[in-house]
């Protein structure tokens, strides 16, 4: 017996888990270094991307794009007029798909904007002329737009427009509809028509009227306040809602728009704790937008979900989608639903935590891992390890239970696969039939298969050895 | 050389810091236990009162009667109505106090408040007359009311009405002015005046109408929602403001008053992040008022002060005050005003601290302690330490930080005399010359010797110990 086994044994333990584990059972303190090999197979490319002598340059410049991007609402129109979108041309989250590989809560907001738009006259005849190959489909990233969920849009379709006035670039939401049975979710019932139709007709010009008497409204600067509020802008922005309601608020009560109008809208926007969703994620949408295409860099620039394959694409490659299978979310189920009636993650809104937000700025929403049973010092340890994934911290976004660290900001793609751990995504939960709606909410990850891809492609783009001064 | 020398030495410490600091200087872990002799030549009345069988029970069931109470506003109109104030008749903050000893934002808040109810035209007049003793004055607390700062009311001036459905009780303050030069941190020029004549004129009927249209609303929902969104309900109540704006615009909009007092009252409300404190105070005081008179109780019911003179009262002891001198705030000073501007405390705000918010809640809102150049560890420690001062947890009002713990509770005064611990208060600072208005923002305690006393007060009414059973 040696001196040293006198005193408190401390053991700091790196790799596998079985260490640690054994210790932890015989009431020895051990310190856990997060250290996991890398995915096997991939470590030619990914020495080879890491060792791209444009990478450390190329990424900072990508993270000081997006983080010194603009962000304002500057109109609310219809994405006939926004987008300049045809009747029978629909948008969609995610990656390209096609009809026959679509999920059900896809297919389920399709069947919806068909109906809303007249080109059916019923939900079968919407899915018969669907799958007939009548109409086209095209992601909303391709059009510089996000949707949350489903993120259908049609031509009638209301949209948030957000202007970067520091790169001269534009971003477009649709307006949210509340929870439950809603069109992103996949339902298509009459009373989510109804609502469609009451957004358009009411919603959406009461607060074209709003936002141009408003004039531009910063959204960052509401994001750096609500991510002090306890929202983490993906799953919780009841902050966020009211912070830009209190914005609108002067010029709707004088719009001279009828009383009744005023009155329906106030309680809408006020009586959706998500509403603000939609006007963050195109937001998030413009940071990203700025730190895209810079050669080099590999910095994820999007991610986002179909339904069925999750999409990332990466600063250095531009435009390309690199997709695996969507999972199913770990979470809080509504009414009597449970993961049987889950479809695969799906939606666009994972740009938040592209941004640095939703799940990267779980510390400062604690309330959001209770969902999945979970502690404050859960929430803390997310965030922590977001940090490790990222290239940088967002100043802007200060996240006041870090010390006022600003958000994890920029998913290296190089970080995911060395450590094999993966973003956290927040998320909401549709049900996997077409019509049903929202089942639920809980926390999600992408598979590891598109990052894995992406630094393949990365190691592609690297110059030849010779190349380098 | 022993062998425990060669690990490292973990030190604990208790009572004399000196122990503690040499260590430290040294290099050694020192973990120190926060024990303090009690304050000289109270121990034999402090033994009495913490021997007294009734206090656990007593002490049990003040806590239960105030995080059993009920707190909705259910009102907005003129103390003259709610309170039955006399013209000439003037409520302030804090203890009870005459002209000759009162402090230049109370003194500067009365002759604002005459100038207000033209009983003088000039600020000279007024203090003339106040001097001359022509004037009646009466804590808030005597009538069930509180008021921030000077919290001087006069007939004319508009007040939140609240009311506890449990107890019966009800509470009210007058609304809250906004920041920087305003009659209650002592200002009286007649942009004050002028803004107190608007409030009295536009903003306490149009509150009042939608008040009464909307319905009771429950402000203790709103701060169990507040208080996980940054706000300790003191000196932050940001997201309190938003919330209860929200109640209140769907009867605004629709109250059919002309759209620019609407447009006017909206702005004024949502432009001032204070102007819930004003209804979370009667909250609070509601709260304190069901706890207050229990029979060998040792729970302080209030903390407040006129500027001169701070006061507490206990649950077993009634209404009588127990006072010591106002202590000066350490915190952050606006414009150019530095600590020679500052005037000592004041106000009945610490009534939120009473009921275990504010600089109770202080790890919910770590933005305040950097207002003294703290970090966030060191607002976790504040409501830990308030933790040990406080006979209990108020499970309504969760902080998620403190892994949802409730809000330290029901402050006992022999914790406080027996470990020397003060409790924590929040506050904003006038200047001390009546008419200069705010200076700055800060943290204060209170006087010891008003905890003392109160043992003092306490021991000798406890019953002889041959009556225990």
């Amino acid at each position: 017996m040696t001196a040293v086994s006198t005193g408190d044994l401390t053991v700091i333990t790196a790799g596998a888990q079985m260490f640690a584990d054994t210790l932890r059972a015989q009431g020895v303190a051990t310190t856990e270094v997060a250290w996991l090999p890398p995915v096997a197979g991939i470590e030619a490319p990914l020495t080879s991307v890491m060792l791209d002598p444009r990478r450390v340059a190329a990424n900072a410049r990508a993270l000081a794009a997006m983080t010194s991007a603009g962000a304002s609402l500057v109109d609310v129109r219809p994405a006939r007029e926004a987008l300049d979108l045809d009747a029978g041309h629909f948008l969609h989250a995610g990656p390209p798909i096609g009809w026959e590989r679509m999920s059900g809560p896809l297919r389920g907001a399709l069947v919806g904007a068909v109906v809303y738009e007249g080109l059916a006259d019923s939900p079968e005849q919407a899915e018969a002329r669907l799958a007939a190959g009548d109409f086209s489909f095209e992601p909303a990233h391709h059009r510089g737009a996000v949707g949350p969920m489903a993120g259908v849009v049609s031509a009638s379709m209301w949209m948030f427009e957000l202007h970067d006035d520091v790169h001269d670039q534009r971003s477009w939401c649709s307006l949210n509809e509340g929870l439950g049975k809603v069109l992103r979710y996949g339902a298509y019932s009459p009373d989510v028509i109804d609502r469609l139709r009451w957004m358009g007709e009411v919603l959406g010009p009461a607060l074209q009227t709003a936002s141009r008497a408003t004039g531009p409204i910063d959204i960052l600067a509401i994001v750096a306040q609500m991510i002090q509020m306890g929202d983490e802008g993906h799953n919780r922005n009841r902050a966020g809602t009211l912070m830009l309601l209190k914005e609108w608020l002067p010029a709707l009560i004088t719009s001279g728009l009828p009383t009744t109008d005023v009155t329906a809208v106030v309680e809408f926007v006020s009586g959706n704790d998500h509403f603000f969703l939609n006007v963050v994620m195109p937001a998030c949408k413009l940071m990203t937008v700025a730190g895209n295409g810079v050669s080099g860099s590999t910095v994820v620039t999007t991610m986002a979900r179909n339904g069925t394959d999750f999409g990332i694409q990466v600063s250095g490659l531009g435009d390309r989608w690199f997709t695996g299978p969507a999972q199913v979310a770990d979470g809080l189920y509504l009414a009597n639903f449970g993961p049987d009636d889950a479809n695969p993650d799906i939606g666009d809104s994972a740009i938040t935590e592209t941004a640095g937000i939703g799940g990267f700025a779980m510390a400062t929403a604690p309330a959001i891992v209770r969902l999945v049973g979970g502690s404050v010092s859960d929430a803390i340890a997310t965030t922590r390890r977001m940090y490790d994934l990222c290239v940088g911290d967002n100043q802007r976004w200060a996240l006041p239970i870090m010390d006022f660290r600003g958000t994890p900001t920029g998913i290296d793609v190089t970080a995911v696969v060395r450590t094999g751990q993966l973003p956290q995504i927040n998320t909401g939960m549709a049900g996997r039939l077409a019509g049903v709606g929202q089942v639920g909410a809980g926390l999600v990850s992408p598979p590891m298969e598109c990052f894995e891809a992406a630094v393949v492609a990365m190691a592609e783009a690297v110059p030849p050895m010779t190349a380098w001064r």
